[in-house]
């Protein structure tokens, strides 16, 4: 099966890069079954990061319409490449491919770890919307906490040491402190430092790579011939009386 | 004091036309107290009508634009025309105005009313968005029930009598057999219409025209000094690090 | 529009006096919107201040009769001046137009100004009974906590610089380790201080004062021509077979 | 253990008399325990039955000054005889003896039935205020539904084979449709009639008696030497602080 | 009336041995009510003592076989003997006499004793499970919290002024940090210990014998001629077919 | 990898038989991705299907040894085969390689396909036990309903047909009357009627093969060196003391 894998900003032109982007689709074509290919696309224009309800906003249209390319290139599921899933439920009402989030898909994969999980955000701004993104999956009552890293997106790679202490402060944290019995990255960056196992080991709780649970969401949909449900998100009701998808916008 | 009302997409290019903006514009400036001043503007593209969460994300940037505008030209507040509060929390880590969300005021007026209310939305595909909305306004224990109309936004103004009798079906069974005490108009449209009086006496319950109350809403916070948190929604970290605006798109 | 601001208890012969009502109603006119003329009435005999439940049930029978009075004078809405919002239920059964409690007034509105907000109260023990009239507003998720400042009623004029002192710590506990974006005084006397500015000002989060929520919540009811439901709130039912008001009390 | 059941009205002075009471004593004698002794006593004024918020309210300070005369009079428990619990918490801030309220005995017994109850209540319009006594009991979540016989309290003896055959109706109703394991008659003159076995044996699950359930609790308690916990009913902070019960009110 | 007092272990072939039970057997028969016989009786195998899920799913078969017995024996009524209320739901599905569970009965009793109460368990390790235990029995939201007092059951009667100084530190601890009103023994051998009243006195709130509170539940349904609902656990399907007991076992 | 599939019954000893394990085994290696094996094993005693809470604690005992076993014998995972998940708290304090519950994997799954979806149960008395276990998955809030077939488990494979009727009936009562979005098989032996595609068809909603759904949970976690959280469910506390597994037992 093919996978596209979808940054929502465009990642090619800021300060991470196409060598970025690579060194992602070679960790998720790592992480895949046999059988499966992950491609890394951004978006031409967007935020350089996502940190706020901006920015997600301001990612979004590009970000649907690169995923309806990808099912019109025969990919079989397309992920949306950050953690707050911008532009899921638009995405979902246009395509038939899965299209995964994920937070979501992380979120109901740690429900299933233990009692309770924390989430491991950026900004203690984020903090509110983790909440919500939480109950929109439904797994609300299983969240312990979410707690904060302060380290913006772009520097996380900078100093690896010093962002690998943090991540096991605050995971330590949730684990002592809020009773959480398994804590998931929340954040792609983060995910994708790939220091989930020395993180886990350090705190005593296993840890869920977001990127990598949002992979084995997208095969797991794919090799039982699942899709979201079109009666949860169906197409925008003036393309079902019969209007294209470029005529929805009015300028 | 002076209120923006912004339309979140061109209406003025649109079936509806500027014609509809200066009759919206006139409710408003009725309903309004004694000393404020509203004005209806729309934005230079984006979706006809939003019926979809695909509408609605498309319609997010260039209305937080508008509403970034309407801050530097004075107004005291700006009020979201839509009943979906599309970029709700993106405008308001901006602004520091206060930017109102209908859905968000009538939702917290109708709380007040009874025990219970019900929502009369546009499509039954809505509903669960509704009932998400209701989620983050915090009043989901009050919601009795969300019941579509399924008449498009754009055909309501179409046949009044005929849109009138459905209301006032959909309102009944609200009350009757989902137990709501009060109900709303989901719909900027379907509030427009004004008939808000005649369904109530129809149906016994009170009726809550979101436009209405999102003008209330707004004139008590002005006239109170207030306006939403910004320990709830700060400016984007890139721009409390001193990034412009403008910059924080990347192209 | 005319608003009668009741106070449930005999305060013109208590300590406060007649012109701590005077004060509070040159307080309540001066935030009113043009056009609108508040008066503030006690009843003849109850509690000195409402710190428990049973001066709170002490107070209604009363303050129901009061409003009642208020209605036949002509008044076009009646505000409960306790935030317990004691009889709310009871006098809304019996009148017509809006009777307005503080406590879900000012819940409603602050539920708009963030994720969470706080509520300050007066003693631990009230604490339970806050959260409760939380629940019944239908807001209980937006909760963040309630904090008590120990400070009886009767004593929070005293000495205005270590109430000021007290509040500040108390709303910056709200704000810093419950995660509040916003807070209220849970208490009118506490409100009628009038120093939201100043402690919002030193906790850097919106302050919400209850007597002026619960005034805005009143102008924007009769201004819509609202009142509550009396789906919700319906003549008892002796009452509405024909059995006078009076007659309801055998003796 | 000497047990008072205190009505809270005048029913000595209604319709239903003097021999009511005794009726109703000696049915609690029959289902107490061996060395228990139930004394009826009513209120010197308040409502002839308590159908709605307003009676409700009209009907605690006597029944709380009745409360703690049998608290002095060296009763070891004191029964509420109203199944809206009336004065509940203020008279156990007062009372040191345990003080029963007949729904919150009989919700939280049959919550311990099987999965869900339904309450049978005497008017639609007393729903909402049930379902709030059930979140005040804790027991919510186990509450399959509240359904009302629309049989006003003072006609339910009036026929006692039509009151009986709307029982079984509505109970009927609520187990069959709205899957409740068990069901509680809402209203204690209901409760009296003594009905129970008989309405259970036709619907076919088990049936509370909110009288005997009261008794029971009170029994229970007094057994066990607890009562009611001050740290939830405190003393109020007035009488704390050395002043008089009578004191309380001003006048 | 008798009951059956059903320890799911063989506590006569363990440590405690069958002295311990007789010891048991005297405090519920002194507890209990003029004219109830308490009957202690064990298991013929299974755990020494329950302190993880899979010692209490050991314990259920011959448990539920036992209080079979029990009904055959003319028991009126059986107390499951561990706090865990193991094989509660399948017992009540054979049974038709009530099948008591100390928990749920605690649980009941506490929540009618102030706002909020807290748990006392044995170790960390079951704190997520009482937590689901609070669900069941549908008063999640009356319990402030679950603290451990990190001591083997097995070791709580080694040294009794041990055991009495941790119990008031980790009940303080849920009274004064967790704001509970009340709380209870989470573990039968903790119940037994019978030092409710010293643990009470020193903390300021009521204390619930899990043991004493199963009990009196126990006679307040057989008392009032109550049985858990056979709606709520019904027979079987195979032996309401027809089907033996025996059989159920395929071997 | 290798998964071990455990009937927690003695299905070769019972009318379905060793051929239907066989059966079974090829439906899941068909379904498996490459590189998977999966090996179909039941335990020596137990209940013939589990249709009660009785039935479902006679099998945990055997099936607990039995995934030990399996982890002993090299597999990489071991499947729960039935749908109450019975023993899943149990094995995980025991295994250390992840145990999977059906009816957990499939409902969350099945969260992530829409708002809201519906579980297909085999008897009405079931219907509150599936209501509690997705309260412990944690996804309550995205449960739209439970409805039972009433077909007997034993009875499913006798007329196909008829079955698959059923089926459709059901399911389309919980899309259309309940609002689910899509729905689940809610027993082991209905899921492997493997008619997911043709009911799904005919109702026009996803459904999710709750055994496909186990095993794919199964590969995920095993691919991603994941397993449930040893600070969940840790080692009975008399194993982390050196106690052997054979000497939990007491006989």
């Amino acid at each position: 099966m093919r996978i596209a894998y979808v940054v929502p900003g465009p990642m090619s032109k800021g300060p991470m890069g196409a060598s970025e982007m690579r060194r992602r689709e070679a960790l998720l074509n790592g992480w895949a079954f046999a059988g499966t290919e992950v491609v890394v696309v951004d978006v031409p224009d967007g935020p350089a990061s996502i940190e706020s309800a901006y920015e997600e906003a301001m990612s979004v249209p590009a970000t649907v319409e690169r995923i309806m390319a990808c099912q019109r290139d025969g990919f079989d599921a397309a992920i949306i490449g950050c953690f707050g899933d911008p532009g899921l439920e638009a995405a979902r009402e246009l395509a038939t491919i899965p299209v995964i989030g994920p937070c979501e898909a992380s979120l109901l994969l740690a429900a299933g770890l233990g009692h309770k999980f924390s989430v491991l955000t950026i900004f203690d701004s984020l903090i509110a919307g983790q909440e919500m993104l939480a109950v929109r999956a439904g797994v609300r009552d299983k969240l312990a906490s979410v707690r904060a890293t302060n380290i913006p997106v772009l520097d996380l790679m900078k100093d690896p040491g010093a962002t690998k202490k943090r991540l096991v402060d605050v995971a330590r944290a949730c684990v002592e402190e809020d009773r959480a019995d398994a804590f998931l990255f929340g954040c792609m960056t983060m995910s994708f430092l790939d220091m989930g196992d020395e993180v886990s080991a350090a705190v005593g709780a296993p840890a869920v790579n977001a990127g990598r649970a949002a992979l084995k969401h997208a095969e797991m949909l794919v090799s039982m011939g699942l899709s979201h449900s079109k009666k949860a998100y169906p197409l925008p009701p003036k393309m079902a009386a019969g209007q294209s998808f470029e005529t929805l916008r009015v300028a």
